[in-house]
């Protein structure tokens, strides 16, 4: 029951689109979830894509459209007019509207508002564009089923008969007074038990969760997932209900947000996937690339500086790689539980010092047995003058990175920044030229060469 | 409304806990909801912690109890009588009883079976002790509301009635054939607005989504974020309904999944938060650094291998960290976005030679960029000698470290290892050895000294 793309699969569509065989098309589109439509467009080409797109009905064409990835449905649309892609947004969820229309020219956005029929609709829409998508605003949708305190329960399921085509999931019914605040809710299992005359001011729930619209995306996905709510409603200062956030796209929120993270730590700028042209693939690696390339060109200028000291001890330079390895792991692991706690905001807050403190505990006992591990090696397979240095360097280059893996990630938090940032390439760039920089410090005045 | 722990309230706690002002502490607890009563314990010693959740109802003690990690349950539970966890056990969700059960030696799950005074509870938990964790069946509930296609809609809302404090959400009532077989589902929203008499045969939707037991969750997981469900039905070979899994679940699970993703990459083994004992962390910091230091170690062995080189030209050792660390950073790169691509399933399967092809010609476009870098770095202060060994060297190591950050993922996924193992310290130290490695072979064979 899980559709799987297949090569032949497409060669047989795109075959059917060259001899424009309608009927075949429209029949396989039949069998198909609009997700899974959405696959399939991305494998052919923008012609191809179109004259498929436009054999879909119009409701299962949207729900495509809301599928599709903001870039490639911006370059999709690009040979739409207005009055086609009004087509589209008439029957969107309001959410997704906007999503759509921020993608377009503000010429084209005007203009589709303006031919909307759906005067609601293009109200909806018109509402939630300021909001910035980072923010509840940004994530709610308009479509919702309320009710006033004082209708009985056949009133409200007449309430849900009207609204059952625009709104296409319900969990409850969002009970508000007469100047629209939010009182409550009933949940539709409840509403179904409950005797048909009931006031619903009798039977709703006054405890519930809600959010307002300038709360941080993040902490409406930790609501939602501590409390464990499929939606939640959003409102305004005052408290009065303005829309509704669904757990699926808390969902997306959850895996955008990590794959960001994992983008972060693997030094990758920008949204980028295996199939992506070569251009864009290189676009998004060079940057961190070159980054790192002059942390090392520092580290070379470094270790230039030392070079007297080489000459007379060449085997010092055995140990550059543990210096700036060492250094590069520590600092990754000290900081990803520090990003971790960072999101995780259930307990306590941890003071910088308490932090910083049992921080340096760990890498002091780290530091320690690698240190001995490594001076094991220099006193079997090196010269033994070197066990102090390499055992002492190792010690403070552990001591060094935890104690930057753990400032870095609170201060790009302190200013806003994705903290995951320090994870990557740049954290092990610096903690590459810290550690060859007390490496060699350590060897010049151990040694007195 | 959102609830935060401050020092000042746990001290509060403590306090009435010490006096054992019982009306103080019951009152308090009742503000809280279940899941930040559990972030409360947490900040509690044992022995208080279980005084105070000795004073909450047996309801909100259940829900609690589903809410703390395994290993803090399994701590907090070991004082506890077996008659004293069936009291719990008895209200818990069939997926969560089991969850817990299973923590528990196996004496302990047996008794607390026995003890059950709901027969039916113990039967669902004893239909999912055999399932893995990671599979469908492992992560369903047996509640759920069913109805035979025969009944008529006022049959069925009877059924949820019934069902109405055993299933705390019902989003659908699914329908089946008189074998149990799943036939479709009626939404809650269209049992709500359907006549009382109508047969449900006549208005279920037939075209559903399901999963068989045996499905991994990460494919759930896929097919309830691509299709946007609240809950999916699960069933057996013969289709036969067994229960059914709701979308909170799936959220802890790709929550759970992103957080296992970035501790392979940061080298961290376990799950350890940064509040964990100094022991813990040390356990699951030190493994991968001493595999780090092994690699840096072997990559010492290979420097000393061309020490001749080295005294011969000191200014070799300059550009030893550029090239371990480009290798790290490459090999990162370009694991993630193979990792991100097994991890999305809805395109075409690249096959591997294509997937190699592409990745080498981005490679080789990097690696010309970098080493030209490099080499003008050497041009202006170092021995122009060196500009064709460092920039060679960095297009090799750039394309090897493309191939092993290509293919090390690959084949991991083949065996059933997490591939984002394939991003962190292994991968990076192993990248290390092999640009070091070539950087030396190159000098040797360039300038043959």
């Amino acid at each position: 029951m899980t559709f799987e793309l297949t090569k032949e699969y497409v060669e047989k569509i795109e075959s059917a689109i060259l001899t424009k065989d309608e009927a075949t098309l429209r029949a396989e589109m039949d069998e198909l979830y609009p997700a899974d439509i959405s696959s399939l467009l991305y494998e052919l080409d923008t012609e191809a894509a179109h004259y498929l797109f436009g054999l879909i009905e119009t409701d299962i064409g949207a729900e495509i459209l809301a599928e599709i990835e903001p870039d490639d449905r911006k370059q999709f649309l690009s040979n739409f007019t207005s009055s086609e892609i009004a087509r589209y947004i008439e029957v969107f969820d309001s959410d997704d509207a906007v999503d759509l229309l921020k993608e377009q020219p503000i010429q084209v956005r005007e203009e589709v508002i303006g031919l909307l029929k759906d005067r609601e609709q293009a109200r909806f829409i018109i509402d939630l564009l300021p909001y910035d998508e980072d923010v509840a605003g940004g994530l709610m949708q308009k479509e919702l089923v309320k009710a006033n305190a004082n209708w009985t329960v056949n009133e409200c399921i007449e309430e849900i008969r009207k609204q059952a085509e625009d709104v296409e999931k319900v969990y409850a019914v969002y009970v508000v007074d007469d100047a629209q605040t939010l009182l409550g809710l009933v949940s539709l299992k409840n509403l179904v038990l409950a005797r048909k005359n009931t006031k619903i001011g009798n039977i709703f729930d006054e405890d519930i969760h809600f959010v307002e619209t300038y709360r941080p995306v993040e902490e409406v996905a930790e609501i939602m997932q501590r409390y464990d709510l499929e939606a939640i409603p959003v409102v305004n200062v005052q408290r009065r209900l303005l829309g509704r956030i669904t757990i699926d796209d808390i969902l997306d929120v959850v895996t955008e947000r990590a794959e960001e993270d994992i983008q972060a730590i693997a030094g990758i700028t920008g949204e980028v996937e295996e199939d992506d042209s070569l251009f864009k693939q290189v676009k998004a690696r060079l940057p961190w690339l070159i980054v790192g390339v002059f942390g090392s060109l520092l580290a070379a200028t470094v270790i230039r500086f030392f070079e007297g000291e080489l000459t007379k001890i060449a085997a010092l330079a055995m140990f550059i790689p543990i210096m700036g390895s060492t250094g590069g792991n520590v600092g990754i692991q000290t900081a990803s539980l520090i990003v971790q706690s960072l999101a995780d905001s259930s307990g306590i807050e941890i003071g910088w010092k308490e932090r910083l403190l049992k921080i340096l505990v760990i890498a002091a006992l780290n530091g320690l047995i690698i240190g001995l591990l490594a001076g094991g090696y220099v006193l079997i397979f090196s010269q033994p003058q070197l066990f102090w240095v390499v055992s002492l360097s190792l010690l403070a280059v552990v001591l060094l990175a935890s104690f930057m893996g753990t400032v870095t990630p609170l201060l790009l938090d302190r200013f806003g920044i994705n903290p995951a940032m320090a994870s990557g390439p740049f954290i092990t760039t610096a903690n590459d030229l810290v550690g060859i920089g007390t490496y060699f410090l350590i060897a010049h005045f151990l040694l007195k060469v």
